[in-house]
């Protein structure tokens, strides 16, 4: 692989925050970059080890506010056609839920040179971490990833929550916390069984990371008892019954509370 | 992170085959294992990477014929019981259908422990370097991973590949190149069109990557009239049309034929 080129934009996933599981390649990227521009997603020990004066923070404004999409994609071409080495880091894996399909056409219509380097996904990492196998021969075929924060501009494509409480495959939310009580009943009505396993993963790979483990029918009320918050994924499905037997062999695991 | 022990089993993706691509925590254990064991999935750039006195393939024997599963969690036992740092490499990540889950529990009922390095899954790495989003706003809100190599002892948990052609979201298919001629047809009953995009990505990640895309409808003939040969991942949907808009200016992706 070339190491790093002036007038490029370099679409990078950072993983799931723990600086371990940075792959390689953009281990490499992060310290050749004249720019970085990233959020708060891939979390603060792999934000704090960049050079302070590379980094630039596109996520939330003062205000709270989010930056729209628009200016991230301006700022990247802007950027680049400076002849800078363009880092854009996302949390996770940049083509999962992270908007780098939009970011990499605007890269593409602009005219500007542009590499993606895939990450670790949540996605995937969250359940790892936890001890939970997303597909087992004896549990599940199938893994269907979705968001539960919809773009509400967007009702064609909207989540099919009935069709997917019909099947048993193993279904991952991500950033799904705060609309729990939309979705849950629309998986019951689909056809899951309340008794059907859940896990709530907490800040995945970071340092706080925290696992808890309910069912389909309690998971509203152990949200608010656990006060559970975002960032989180929910694993749904049985192979989340397979944590239960291996977190005490397991190294680097939280234990349910 | 600890560096690693003796006697621990440690359950590592080598993600889709880019030496690059490795995570941070994977190198540092390949450096330091007593013994890898592995199959021919990480791929010839990875495995030769690491010293020959270490490695031993669990994967085909000579006579062609694979390892049973019990044979390889055995083995993890009887080495971490005489004291060794066990690597169990896997192809892109332990539990996206890399019988992760299954070593994961044979580690903990013979009371061996065991850490989890999650992977860079080839099912997120390969439309990824094929410049293809897994999810969009405007096309996909969910994907679905699946494997088109079914466990013939497990009817119960069978792909539902007519509840899939059902739905619009992209549909991911590892180890799917052989039975193609099986489920199409399946996808098309359920409803997908034959013009759905659907692109055939082999070897991501390897130095002979391909990318040939079609669509359900030809996907059959054009497996045929381009050999298209494992290891591949096939993804299906409206997103694999984005690439055509990208290539151009992207590094490291190669040119459909």
């Amino acid at each position: 692989m070339t190491a790093i080129e002036a007038g490029v934009v370099y679409l990078v996933g950072a993983g799931p925050g723990d600086p371990g599981l940075l792959t390689v390649r953009a281990v490499e990227l992060l310290e050749a970059a004249d720019v970085v521009l990233h959020d708060k997603l891939p979390g603060e020990e792999i934000l704090g080890a960049i050079p302070p004066e590379t980094r630039e923070d596109v996520g939330k404004r003062a205000g709270g506010e989010w930056t729209p999409q628009e200016y991230t994609n301006q700022r990247m071409v802007e950027l680049a056609r400076a002849d800078n080495a363009v880092v854009r880091l996302k949390g996770g894996d940049p083509f999962v839920f992270g908007r780098g399909g939009e970011e990499m056409e605007a890269l593409a219509a602009a005219e500007v040179p542009f590499e993606v380097v895939p990450g670790v996904s949540s996605a995937v990492a969250a359940p790892a971490l936890a001890g939970i196998p997303l597909t087992h021969r004896e549990h599940a075929s199938a893994v269907t990833v979705v968001t539960g924060h919809e773009d509400p501009t967007k009702p064609a494509t909207a989540v099919e929550w009935e069709r997917l409480g019909r099947s048993d495959e193993t279904l991952v939310v991500l950033m799904g916390v705060g609309k729990l009580d939309a979705y849950v009943p629309l998986l019951r009505e689909g056809g899951r069984p309340a008794s059907t396993p859940l896990a709530f993963i907490e800040r995945a790979g970071w340092p706080q990371m925290r696992v808890v483990t309910t069912t389909l029918g309690e998971a509203v009320a152990v949200r608010d008892a656990e006060s559970i918050s975002p960032p989180a994924v929910i694993i749904i499905g049985t192979v989340v019954a397979i944590r239960a037997a291996v977190t005490q062999w397991a190294r680097g695991m939280r234990e349910t509370p």
